[in-house]
């Protein structure tokens, strides 16, 4: 039974602490939180107790941190819990810099500890039976990749002015995506952005609107393309195509139920919100990383893969500003 | 280059004989009609002549006869183009009459001639491939059989009276299709009826909405719904499942776009007329037909299929009349 | 937080007590079964006490009886709940015998007790909003409901002989599913059957093929096919066709993942198990019950609906052995 | 009957001249090749004379000119006729030489002649009845347009070196279609490019592998994708996102029918040959000039959509070249 100290009660702190409660493999030990009575519900629906985010890193109890916090709490948490000698599992991003990542990642290489990054996608059952099949062969060598990333409306202008931008908030999602398909490192990377969506978008520096393609040193090519904007649900689909064929995975609609009349054949639109697509997805995150830490297996996403999504986001959001590709080493 | 003598003008007539035309295999040599008008329009855009009925069946520059006029004049038309040694392509039925039927198909066998009969929808390409997959074996042994039949919109009363019925005139393309399908004779029939469309049909005596399920000695069952309204267009779909899977083939939408908003996901009605749903399917008959005729092949469907047809056809309406399951032998 | 004693640890009551125990508003307090170690090995997981049945139901700290023992029991722990001024939802059916389940619903209607029946399908997310939709007037009229039900594979032989035959054991459901989608009782049934899967369950007095069509007063239609085999996954769909549209429901693919190469587009086959595709009707169910009894709404369905719907299971039964249409008052 | 000249009575140039015949409206009075022998054929075949292209452009018999011819003659024949006073109905493109297309284009607008561009797909019925659709306000404000254009496989290595390259060959045709569906013109082009289908065509200097995003000055954004290898057909797809939803249209599979079985459930391969997929827009490109110049219409496309779309494929040829992205003035 794994003991966490879950560092975070916010909305996906919850979303782990009850998967982890629910998993029969593992137990929310301790919970932290800078609201103490987020922390005390919390800790009361899925039997925890309330410390210090810095006695939880120190208590023998505790076997794992998983760090659902601010983002700029990731980086230092990770280094603490390294240095205490405790896997981590840290909801993307480690840093809004490459260079605090970068310091990050040594420390936990030093230490040879355990460290996870939350790219919840790369769990959906959908999308990981594609990459799946993939790696198994099933269209031969990959050659192009399009991920569509399109969420329901903006988030609110506080959360825009401190997120980094689109690339590096919500884009990042997809640059993992496009390498955990792909395979293989991108060199390049070409952004065009706009506000189409909301004009004070824009005025705060960001966009809501944006496209973005890159290519492999052996020339494979990813193309993504988000919004901020999509009415008929949240709208996250792949395709990849191989030499041997195309693999894709899409939505899922509401209901199964198609209404047809004189207007046409109408199905319900798709889920709109993140927690309920991606559900599934966040607990075999969890449920993975508990497997990895009890039986010593290996975890991805690690830190290398949030650091190399990271410098995909800087290079896109650079692309983007100065209107030219952008070389990633 | 095969020569035609096409009896009837009419809708059918019309496009059969530009089938001909444009085949490059056969020309339409001769054209009757009772309409003086319709014959001569026609026979002018095919370049055919205009004659008698009994000109053309006699006329030694014809080689094969094509019968659209009004079912009444089908049998006696079957019967004189046999007696005169030419292969007939006829319009379903042969006849409302079981006993018409058998007497006309005596003769035909006499004359050792070729009669094909008109079940355009065993020449629509999907279920064409559909069959012949079944024949092939990729489902395995057929256990049962759904056909779903619906027209946009119930036909004129004139019409209505004169049909013979609902089970006669337009499930007969049904009963026609269980045979196709399933591949062993049904012998037993329920029918259901009722007038929900309108009930100007039940006054006549006639039903709009119907089911009946078939079985045949084997134990294979056939499930057929039809009714005389589809607000989303023509709706004309059949599905089979054996022992090792299903195959089914639907309807064609109008074109391919959908569009997605807050409602849900619209894709547009289907094909709504039988000339446009069936358009490939008159013409693959008639080509079928000219391929037999030039090559010697057997024809299908026979004039035993349009037997058989009419019997399930008269089952049905004796079915649904008595409320009792029909034998069928 | 409404005190439930439920009897039988299964396969079902197991699905039922997890619901209850994470419901929020309802908790298990006492669990029987006739083997020991399943009631201790469910009361432990969802802290509830074992007791006996009798204890169970006379139990002042118990609210609510939850029956999910196997049928022979049911209608006698019904009473007996009822007797003690219980509200009870029971498992389907009631008893296989008509007789037996209005003698028990006589019970229950002199003590004025609450008995909602467990056809889990009317609270499948997809066939509940359909339905919904129907009320609403969606499609206007309804005219014509088509029901599929195919299992991926047929029962044990020995679940075969105690189950009381394919129409009341699984087409049931596809019965009271008629009523709920047509919205009127239907007063003549057909049926067809075979053993086109198995020989042995033909042998037994059994069909694993079926097809039944039945017409109300009004003379609305629904037609049901069931076979025991599906090769492709558990095929689960409903239709319904109305003067002013069509609704239809169906399955739910493995993944969102398509394959496309040279022989095709391939999906994945669809949910193979009961407990998966009806996971979340299961546990709808059980919160509509809870929220029935906790603010005193009327339940369904009704045991008058678990009544109708046996009747229905036992004409189709009887018209399959006669070969004739079979009559319900 | 409008009196059509035909240039080349290849490929195109007999799919235009069978529409031209079959139309009731129109019909081909000449036909040039430099082949006699396809000329002839062709002639007999719709019933026109064989003559030179310089008599038939002279011909006082000849309303409207439609050229087919190879790609070096289309300017010169553009302004023989134009200069003839001749409505011309020629294929894209008018030249690989943007210059070239800048001459002709003035010679045809001080003769104020008619010229129309073959870009056949604006008249695939879905591609035309979305864009409709997106005029009609159906989704809002275009904000962006993805466009997936993948043939089946690659063109011979003698085709390939004389193409222009894929993005003014293959490409041309998905950037019309950009600024068909999106209604402004787009400033800058950003270009990726492999060879990962056919290293000979690397070697040739092309590529066989593109992806290209554009902007318009509004901001609105055009992403094209392009592969010479689609193992399951020509894939032609469009999807256009706007303020108030997405429209979307796509493939035509070869038939409706679909297998379920223990893989899963597989549809068809779509139609893999641009002749049969785009058929119909090839016919309504057609009828559509027959229309215009009949009744003193408006043509689009028109020889500036022509000269655009050249714009565009050598601004995204130069950008894979310099791996930068090109300004569009």
């Amino acid at each position: 039974m794994l003991r966490f100290g879950v560092l975070g009660a916010g909305r996906i702190g919850k979303v782990h602490a009850r998967t982890i409660a629910a998993s029969g493999k593992a137990k929310v030990a301790y919970l932290a939180d800078a609201l103490p009575k987020a922390a005390a519900d919390l800790a009361a629906e899925v039997g925890a107790r309330v410390a210090s985010v810095e006695d939880i890193i120190k208590a023998k109890d505790v076997d794992a941190i998983l760090i659902a916090t601010p983002t700029p709490f990731h980086a230092e948490q990770i280094e603490a819990g390294s240095n205490a000698g405790k896997p981590v599992l840290c909801e993307k991003p480690v840093s809004l810099s490459v260079e605090r990542i970068e310091q990050c990642l040594k420390v936990v290489e030093k230490n040879k500890t355990t460290l996870m990054i939350g790219f919840n996608r790369r769990f959906d059952p959908s999308f990981a039976a594609l990459q799946k099949r993939l790696r198994d062969g099933a269209v031969g060598s990959v050659e192009m990749a399009t991920i569509i990333s399109r969420d329901p409306g903006p988030p609110p202008m506080d959360y825009v002015k401190l997120s980094g931008g689109l690339f590096r908030d919500m884009m990042i999602h997809d640059l993992d995506l496009a390498r955990f398909l792909v395979g293989e490192e991108f060199t390049v990377v070409n952004a065009l952005g706009a506000s189409l969506v909301d004009k004070a978008i824009g005025a705060a520096g960001d966009v809501d609107t944006a496209a973005v393609h890159m290519q492999t040193a052996s020339g494979k090519i990813c193309v993504i393309t988000n919004s901020r904007r999509a009415t008929y649900g949240y709208d996250q689909r792949i395709e990849v195509h191989g030499s041997k064929g195309m693999l894709r995975a899409g939505n899922i609609h509401n209901t199964t139920v198609e209404l047809a009349n004189g207007e046409g054949f109408r199905e319900d639109p798709i889920l709109n919100f993140f927690t309920e697509r991606y559900g599934q997805a966040y607990a075999n995150e969890v449920l993975t990383f508990i497997d990895a830490v009890t039986n010593g297996k290996t975890v991805a996403p690690s830190g290398f893969d949030g650091l190399q999504a990271q410098k995909l986001a800087d290079a896109a959001t650079l692309s983007w500003q100065t209107g030219a590709p952008v070389k990633v080493s």
